[in-house]
């Protein structure tokens, strides 16, 4: 992972001056704060600033429900209650700021959360570094056979290393003529605008991203699931260790109602109901599809 | 203006215990932390929480516009560019979140700005307070009678008088109807969430709103404006007044090109050139509709 | 329900006039065009326009997905599987607007839905009917005694008919006093802007409400639940009603998969796959608190 | 421009057969519904569907401020008065659905505009065609020496030559080792969603795009602007010819308030006035920055 000296030095620096304040402090926060977290093998995640913690998201729910909340008799209970019942605006109330690093085709996917605040480094205005993610052996998944999205186990052999071969060298070409079409060397330089465009999708980005905590458990519910890139899962994960340490009761109800509970349709909930009084159900006589009757069992398993 | 005496224990116990942190402070806003502004006869603000300060903007713009930006040479100057050219993403970078006692004929008005965070008082579960607003005498308006939408001076002697107690006299009933038809004093009581349908726009409710700069400002724009309802611009000013010791930079650019500046059409732009030139312009030959000339005028004052 | 006579004039002359379109159309959907459905005493509910039908829907999956959709053998099975799995901005392609005029409270709680385009009636400028929401004798509920925030049976005898006359005297004194206040008869008259706060929470408003297929959905979870407000609970079974007839595989897949739907929690999951093995469960041994296992077993009816 | 052939088909099959509607017909868009006009070398955009029109525009309007709006003699004069006075949300109740063909660098700048509906084609499931966006000469602009963000004059000779050779060659091989990558010939084949990081920025991508109007006109103000990169500003030179023929009303007040328009700060609406009363006005004595100033003159000329 890279960090420019100068970004660095900004965070040496910024760790080494704590003020006081009066604001809600999550101490389990305060330790991430500007500390790089590497992901992939040029990128990072490292939190800017936040706001709040899991006792913000009671103050907020007891303003909105008044005495009606005090019967819930602690913090975690009324987090819990508040995830079960999709109670979403007490989440809201927690704030943060990320400075990500990461490759342009990961971004392309992270950017369709629409409910964040980005500012990203800017091609038209300054000119991106010659860093690109190249996949670790393991990582360089075939085509999944089942399905048009997934992936299959890893290349192996020739076609790993020619696969790999295709990657580097294509973008270390496309930098070097990057390099050449804006440079000014006894010439005019293409507008840097214009140049970017010959660069491949595995260059690496970066921007600040600011997002609610209800949201920011919504992006994590969808990109650090199973059936994510692979490429996204692992920010996201990093992102679930950070949120982890700074909400410990608001993670835990997601990862016991969100992230390893399931929907069940009006159709499922009949299929165990007449199994738990004891009758034998199959796809045939589920009333679901056979995709859906797969992805029933998958989650009874 | 009345804060419980639970909130006020509340904040007394905050401000007492300043805790360190790593994150960028404001000092200006460490002061306003907690402290209720007090606004109409029983309404206030207080601030609950914020992310960010100037030097934020800023970073936030480096981040995206890189190397261009250091050519401005400080960071008020930069702040002033961004507003210029209505780059909206480093101000949102900043976030506030307030907590505001506002009666609810304001409340209706506040909620059409979308781009925020609310976790209101719920009357479907709790119980309201009996409090009202009453206007201060010079703030009870005649309709005007130029546009639908005016002001126009204060009522006076018996009009005022009745209008008044009117006002009093019905929210006084409608509370004292509220609390006996919820009442369980030998009866079972109707639901709080029917019951709190006697009660006037004039009583008060409460919330947490969570914004960020840019939205905020956008807010304060149409509702610190002139042509605002007076209930609501008393609140925009106190939350000016914060923002002003919170993000200095910003503000004042914000004073600069939002609040005293003007958009002219095109059509009026060319009027200024004709004028500049020396030729007389009139509303006849402006091309312009009697309204769009009058304020035109009025910009020029 | 009351449409003026302007607004039925004009919904006679629209419904009088179709005209050619190359723009897809919802045979459904064109049959409530215009029809105003009646909703609690004065309220209704009116299609005035709508883009998109279940086809839109997988047009744009198929744009998304591509050759990878075509696997799925029909538009029915192709929503069915967008809708299990959470992709949403294939419904996010049909837009409908509605006129809809309620009572203030009920338009509180709408308005908390904030992905939506809002016109509403302005009392700033305009003067608001003599009209009122009064609840019918079987709507008029107590206190749950359950919960904080539920109904309880409905009130009876001296008690059901002592509400009913405070909330319909309060509201006619109320209305009286606006108008009395804003009458210039041989006065000035209130701003318009200030004698609205005079006019208790019953009173209606209407507003138009344009909103995508997605969030309205969303919407329709909530507040066509069990555990809405009755209120409202009429408004979004009212809308059920007209989705079902414009988009009628997506509605059929919302009612199998949220409606009837049900989220299980991984520990409730677990508790699933242990009562399918033969265990006996119960809260005791479950790892659910004491609501939660209620809501459980309920689920597992 | 390509269509492929299964596009041109559904295309000429949808323009054969109108239908008739209840709904609002804008005359002057249903001639463009379906047909695709051509951006760049194999760009294009095209209309999908829309809803409403310049009175629908005016009927939320009128629903919001009442008999306030009937003063405003028409319907042109009444839209004009909402632009004049950012009224938003009428502008809101009408929304288009737009398919457009672009290369990825254009949509990464406009995919940032987040009040919009998006489907896009995906390269995790789908296989990207050979078509690459290849400047024509006179596009092929040098970087601005005056700002970082600007273009300076068409490069020529062979720097262009090279420039050219660079873009095409780098596309080409590395369309090449994607196609080899994800093939099955004899080897297991690349998932997709990695092989399609070796493809430029200049790669076509396609998305159904659906916007309300007011957030369009947000959109074209921005992008329509001289200020934008090329390479998007003629996307939105087509769209704004397509809103013209929609809603000429609002689009002519579009053209004259903001496209035509400039926002004077309080300082230069002061220097205006001293101007007018015949004061010698200079960068020195306007307390304006040198790029204030600079920027104010090019206003006034």
């Amino acid at each position: 992972m890279t960090l420019s000296p100068e970004q660095q030095a900004e965070i040496d620096d910024l760790r080494a001056s704590p003020q006081p304040t009066l604001r809600t402090v999550s101490e389990g926060m305060e330790k991430h704060l500007y500390s790089a977290v590497p992901v992939l093998d040029h990128g990072f995640v490292r939190v800017v600033d936040y706001m709040g913690d899991d006792a913000a998201i009671c103050q907020a729910a007891r303003v909105s429900y008044g005495k009606g909340t005090k019967s819930v008799q602690n913090d975690e209970g009324l987090i819990r209650y508040l995830m079960r019942h999709w109670h979403s605006t007490p989440f809201e109330m927690c704030e943060v700021k990320l400075h990500v690093k990461l490759p342009v085709f990961v971004a392309r996917q992270w950017i369709r959360h629409r409910t964040a605040n980005v500012n990203e480094y800017s091609a038209r205005y300054s000119i991106l570094d010659r860093e690109f993610y190249i996949p670790a052996p393991e990582a360089l998944a075939a085509q999944s056979v089942v399905n048009n999205q997934g992936r299959g186990e890893a290349l192996e052999g020739e076609e790993a290393e020619r696969v790999l071969r295709y990657l580097r060298d294509d973008a270390m070409r496309a930098y070097d003529h990057y390099e050449e079409m804006i440079s000014q060397d006894g010439q005019q330089g293409l507008a840097r605008e214009l140049a970017r465009m010959n660069l491949p999708a595995n260059v690496y980005t970066q921007w600040y991203w600011k997002v609610d905590l209800h949201n920011l458990l919504h992006f994590l519910r969808l990109r650090a699931d199973a059936h994510a890139q692979y490429e996204i899962r692992v920010y996201a994960d990093a992102i679930c260790d950070i949120v982890s340490d700074w909400v410990p009761f608001a993670y835990k109800a997601f990862e016991d109602y969100r992230m390893g509970g399931a929907t069940l349709s009006s159709t499922a909930l009949d299929c165990v109901r007449r199994m738990l009084k004891g009758e034998e159900v199959t796809q045939e006589n589920s009333g679901m599809s056979k995709g859906e009757w797969r992805e029933f069992v998958g989650v009874l398993g």
